[in-house]
């Protein structure tokens, strides 16, 4: 397919390098032109704009870091939005607000243009391996049309529902079923710690028993060996997924207490230098607090 | 082997018959006589008092409510700690406090006897299906006499430590992680319902990608679908469980924000009359807060 | 004073009202005109807009609703910095963020105007009594200037500091601490209450003995009573300010759980209905979860 | 009157003091009989064991670190209930647990002797100048008879209900709030000294304004100095008391998360070490977590 992608960060790179290795047809644009680069090497076409992007695709796919980011590129003057071809679709597959979610598939309804918000689960290695766990959200129509680009992406696809926004719900969500084991993890350590038992004794058995989950093993492994650098997520950007759920939250009217609490570990985590780790390390924060390390950075 | 057996409540029985069917020689003990009868039909001897369970016995397991139960048959005048003979072992399969076992191993230890804490991970249909996973602490000699039994009611055996109560600590703080697992699932549940997603949309995508994992399957269904009754694990059970985390948790010096969060929820379930409800019913209160439901019971 | 006043809410009218019995001159506008109006019969003039009432004015006071109701009359098109003549003070008394009062402070300054921040703390009973007690932030010159503007309103002048935004700080991190009292005060008093004590009796103990203080006399009895309608000041508002507390506070890198804890009683009660309620009816939800009441407007 | 006296620690030292000083007729007992040496210099007599404080006594005043050393006094072997004559009063002073006051006033009643629960607000020095405040729970004929030791202690005296335990209802009640201040402003100073506000500032205007009450003022300096040795209270007793707080609450159903959120902190402070420093010394939790420095025992 014809495919305009912008935004080559760590996961879009991943994801565009295995478009281009299942021979779909890209037009990348970058920021930063010098990333653009490696992938005309690839046999990408490079664009100098987003609206150049996006003029002509079937499919314009955007991975960009947040809210600001995208909309400058689909909304600003001379952007994506007015180039796209009626019939094409935009795939969002960032991080962003449901809110934001809402006012896209309505501009691009607008414009006879179709609107999906497909949304992965899985750290920039699997995104490499082409292993992703893809939530698309949107009409079927349009969604069975990607169908090829998500298999070339991803290990399953599931549907959220008609409503595109419905992905950027459940992604927002299970980043905080994440966050939730973190810290979860981390208070079960300190505690397994100060009574005798060795963190990797109680993951193995919690692994091997009740959650074996590629969850609960990565983070497991990271917090029991108390070691958050180098990051394969960073820490602010978990506080700005927490972020962006609890406003949905709030708009929904849902209080979410433990979403609260790991707000209250990200704040921490950054007042101690910790912006560089990985957002595993609020962490260290309940080993801390027990009595059992110093944070590491200080 | 020569096993008495102590407590025959909805786990104990099913342990005792798995012990029975295996072929060892049981002799059980109940507080209530007429739960022990229906095992003299399997062919178990049934002792008047929990010191003729003891007295000849290769080993003594006990399967009690809580630590008083416990310190009562164990400690009590005529009590089975003094009819056990040196060289057996007491293998105390209950969930109780981290200082009640470290107060049976060194009793024990006093007369010869051994002590193994063998706590175990699964719900009764698990128990009666002999796929428990066991948690075992203690010296690795008397251990390793008892896999014949353990090998009886589970499917795998961990090995704590040479601490005994190792086991006590990675139970409690097992429950407390499926506590923080059925929080915030009650979370993001009342999140999805109120943002236009079913939940369990939401749920077969976590089990099928980050979460395949039999807690988050088992009890995302009971929280998904919002029935809690009857119970598999009633709410006062699972409030002692967190009671003892506490407790311990206190005691080793040990700030548990989570556990605190989770023993609010059950101080309001119970204020609730959930008392009679599967332990999981403290994620209606997440429901009823986002203003999606009244409390089933009232 | 020559004065330009704009905003006549609650709070408004009765600071508008006490400046026009001390004898100075107001200009006065309102979205809505009849608010207006009344004022006329008093003396002042009314200003068809926000331009019209800053144009010629010694002093700008603005007390608005939130952050964009203010930003509309000072920023937008036609605005009022841009009539407000060199020289001249525009007074902020409004609860905003404080990042929109830095924000103002380098407007104004860019025009050879002062900026002070002045926030008060007092409810409309207070304010129309001419009690209120003002901070001011900001140079002191221009404060000094306006002394007898705030003499005519409160009963007392606090200096926050050079940095008008203190004012803003100080109004956010004192709404919190009146938060954190109904909180406290709801939990005790339904302690108290299951625990055999009247409210009205520990809250007797309380304000004669640790808490003289109007706050404690003021919420005590609201919430003794567990009466909260009709509202002297609106839960959404209690939440605004809430809210402007965490993203400030966030932006600081300052983690506050008890802010944090407040914020999920707001989004509670506004989940249950009570938008109308006085913001402290978040105390209504301890009662209810104490299993002593349902919440009144169901 | 003729006046046993249980206890004389930095609490009990004080209070007895002041009845010798209005001429009570005291027989003091002590666990570290030097302590009360110190006493029979001032014309008491010195009992040397509890029953012997308690024999032929109008009223027996105990003054005790916890439920324990109360019980010991009370119930042990050759005990004091058993010496004190019928018709005599024990007045309990100490912050006991509400279960063991209702326990006491059962034990009393059977032996036709009277039970009042006497606690009392105020710090060492607030006793020592006789200022305490005094709150007591019992059957009014008896209190009545001990106003004239009430008025020796304390500047007013507040009557909690018929059942005695009430007073400890509102001693764990009101400890709570002074807990849920010393939070409160430790958060709010730790908001305000990094968005560039001195903690003396705010504090000023606080006590000035909305809270002119001793705790605000009294655990504010404190704090805003960030000085927490030598301790007036020390933090395991405040902790002691948050225990025994969160343990009445849980008996009588009522969830109270702010005692929660207190609870955390108390048990990080033990576990950073502050054992000996003030109970306000938890609000170094807050600007460590702020980043604003180290905690200072370190």
């Amino acid at each position: 397919m014809k495919v305009g992608f912008i935004g080559l960060g760590n996961m879009g790179s991943a994801i565009a390098g295995n478009l281009i290795k299942a021979r779909h047809n890209l037009t990348v644009y970058n920021r930063t032109r010098s990333r653009a680069e490696w992938f005309a090497s690839l046999g990408a076409s490079i664009a100098e704009t987003p609206s150049e992007a996006a003029a002509g695709a079937e499919v314009l796919i955007t991975m960009l870091a947040d809210d600001a980011a995208l909309e400058s590129v689909i909304f600003a003057p001379g952007n994506a939005i007015q180039t796209l071809p009626a019939g094409a679709i935009h795939i969002s597959m960032s991080t962003i607000s449901v809110s934001l979610s809402r006012r896209l598939a309505a501009a691009h309804g607008e414009r006879k243009q179709h609107y999906v918000a497909a949304t992965v689960f899985g750290r920039p290695d699997v995104a490499a391996a082409g292993k992703l766990w893809v939530v698309a959200g949107g009409s079927s129509g349009p969604i069975e049309r990607c169908q090829p680009l998500f298999d070339a992406i991803g290990q399953k696809t599931f549907i959220a529902g008609e409503e595109a926004q419905a992905a950027n719900v459940i992604k927002l969500a299970g980043n905080f079923m994440i966050t939730t084991v973190i810290e979860s993890l981390a208070e079960a350590f300190a505690f397994n710690r100060k009574s005798g038992v060795e963190p990797h004794t109680f993951l193995d058995i919690l692994t091997n028993s009740l959650f074996p989950s590629p969850v609960y093993q990565t983070y497991g492994n990271l917090i029991a060996s108390d070691k958050f650098d180098p990051a394969g997520f960073k820490l602010p950007l978990g506080f700005k997924d927490n972020h962006l759920l609890l406003a949905a939250a709030e708009e929904a009217k849902v209080p979410m207490p433990m979403a609260s609490l790991v707000h209250d570990r990200f704040v921490t985590a950054l007042a101690q230098g910790l912006a560089e780790s990985d957002w595993a390390a609020i962490a260290s924060l309940s080993f801390e607090n027990a009595g059992l390390r110093k944070v590491a950075t200080r």
